[in-house]
């Protein structure tokens, strides 16, 4: 479990009642599963925050599947696929998932449901559910008011999990629009480099504010387009309102990235510098992979294109932000 | 004019053809009235910006309304009644009157529209117009990206507004929701305080874009029982979504006085503090009226009430939050 799975984790076994289930835990990083067994904390978070007596530390990941009712997926997007690949033929059957992933995958643009139901052996009965909301793990481990949605297209399967294994502190809504969930947790991140771009080039914050409101306009018509629902796009949507505004406002790397291109750095350039700082800027990534899904009808994402202009290409952030303003 | 208005005449006089319209302004204030008389600058914004040449400054107030098609309305929101009353048999027919101020009335919860038909003579023709979206008055002066609703009944007057007085630094979304436009500019500076105290309890931004999300729901879901659309209080909306995002994360007054509701304060003190700051609270009234005009139906609004509790009752703010909580 990294960071954000130890979170949720450390949320469920608080809440849950002592002794109704076991949850056992595995990350295939020895010192991380080395810590975890010895005290219950992760290398990561503060040791106050200590999950032994509750949870169970395994040492494989086999050994996750016996008599297991729920799986929590919380591993890097990027390599969800080769985890189910590996991992996919030991779930037991009727096995529910939920994913803690925000992301898509570089090059075909799936979203992680997507790739579950391409690596899962075929006969296996499963139900898929996306956790996704404005939460930093170190929130959760706080006991934060926060808000999430939980998605999945049997509607039951949603409800009951925001029952037995979250607490009031957060406030969970269900869905069935899987798809819309998982593109705003994905894609907010772009329109977070744009509002960082804004700010960079001086601009205050009503000028980053309405363009931060318009590109999210862009995201949302593209989810929509694929199926997502236009509540799941509301502003009071935790997966989208709530976690854009955060991301866009929060101690984001994607708005970094886009402050120091808005201060004049070459994309490349200020790429490089947040990588030597080890921040990731997703964004960066989600953007190309956003511009692939979308290449034959980039007219109708203007903003988002001169977006990926100013990144990928050779519009500067000066004169691509006044193209916005004439193309609106 | 104020700052606002000045910014407002300093814009619309850059943009629009010389020579094709007179400009006139006026200010009952001597001191501001010599500044623009003398070269043209407001004593509250920067020299460099100048109006001299391009805008007539007249004497009195009666003198702005000999051949005039359009009456600038920029004076405080508990002022604009005795405003109207004094100048608005001056007002020629068909007159249209473009109202920058958002606010509404103390006592009666009047919006300014509902005003401005009280107070005009009955049987003067005109179109109100109301404009509203994230903009401070120095963002306007600097020509930053802006975006702005404009509301009329008559949509085919805010349209050519849109096109004859804004350049394309501001975007202009015009619509018919006069009540919806008038209602998201003066109550998103409650929603601004409960932010606030989110953050002088400590809590992190997730949970304060969760707040400020759902709060901002149940003014909608006011504003809609009132007639207004939801379209004017989508997430890109600029007088909604942009302007409440840019009010509880900007400069703004509101938030701070929540902060030190949050942080301890005892409201009335933490009032006058920001008083002895010249800093005025307008969300701290406007959460007074919201809850007279909603009295009959609080339960409706459950962070609403418990936030009045919080500023005017005997609600802490740590049981308020945990109790909006327990109530979404």
């Amino acid at each position: 479990v990294g960071v954000f799975g130890f979170a949720i984790t450390y949320h469920i076994s608080n809440h849950i009642e002592k002794g109704s289930a076991t949850i056992k835990v595995f990350d295939k990083a020895g010192h991380i599963l080395e810590s975890l067994k010895n005290d219950g904390t992760h290398p990561l978070h503060s040791r106050e925050y200590c999950i032994s007596g509750r949870v169970k530390v395994v040492g494989s990941a086999r050994d996750l599947y016996d008599e297991c009712d729920l799986v929590v997926l919380a591993v890097p997007g990027q390599g969800l696929r080769e985890v189910v690949r590996e991992n996919g033929t030991h779930f037991p059957e009727n096995v529910v998932l939920l994913s803690l992933i925000k992301s898509l995958e570089k090059g075909t643009g799936y979203r992680m449901s997507q790739i579950v139901a391409e690596e899962l052996p075929a006969n296996l009965d499963y139900s898929y559910v996306q956790l996704s909301g404005g939460m930093f793990a170190e929130d959760i481990l706080k006991s934060y008011p926060l808000g999430a949605s939980i998605a999945c297209k049997e509607i039951e399967v949603a409800k009951k999990l925001s029952r037995e294994i979250f607490s009031h502190r957060i406030h969970i809504f269900p869905t069935t629009d899987v798809a819309g969930v998982e593109y705003a947790g994905a894609l907010k991140n772009i329109v977070a480099i744009l509002g960082g771009i804004c700010n960079g080039l001086g601009y205050s914050i009503g000028s980053e504010t309405f363009l931060i409101s318009q590109a999210a306009r862009e995201i949302e018509s593209f989810a929509i387009s694929r199926g997502a629902s236009s509540e799941t796009f509301s502003m009071d949507s935790p997966a989208w309102g709530n976690d854009l505004w955060m991301t866009c406002f929060g101690n984001s790397r994607n708005r970094s990235f886009g402050q120091l291109v808005g201060q004049g750095m070459e994309p490349g350039k200020a790429l490089e510098k947040m990588i030597a700082e080890n921040r990731l800027v997703e964004g960066y990534y989600t953007l190309q992979t956003f511009h692939n899904l979308v290449k034959d009808d980039l007219e109708q994402y203007p903003m988002i294109s001169t977006l990926h202009e100013i990144v990928y290409g050779s519009e500067s952030p000066t004169s691509g932000i006044d193209s916005i303003m004439k193309k609106l």
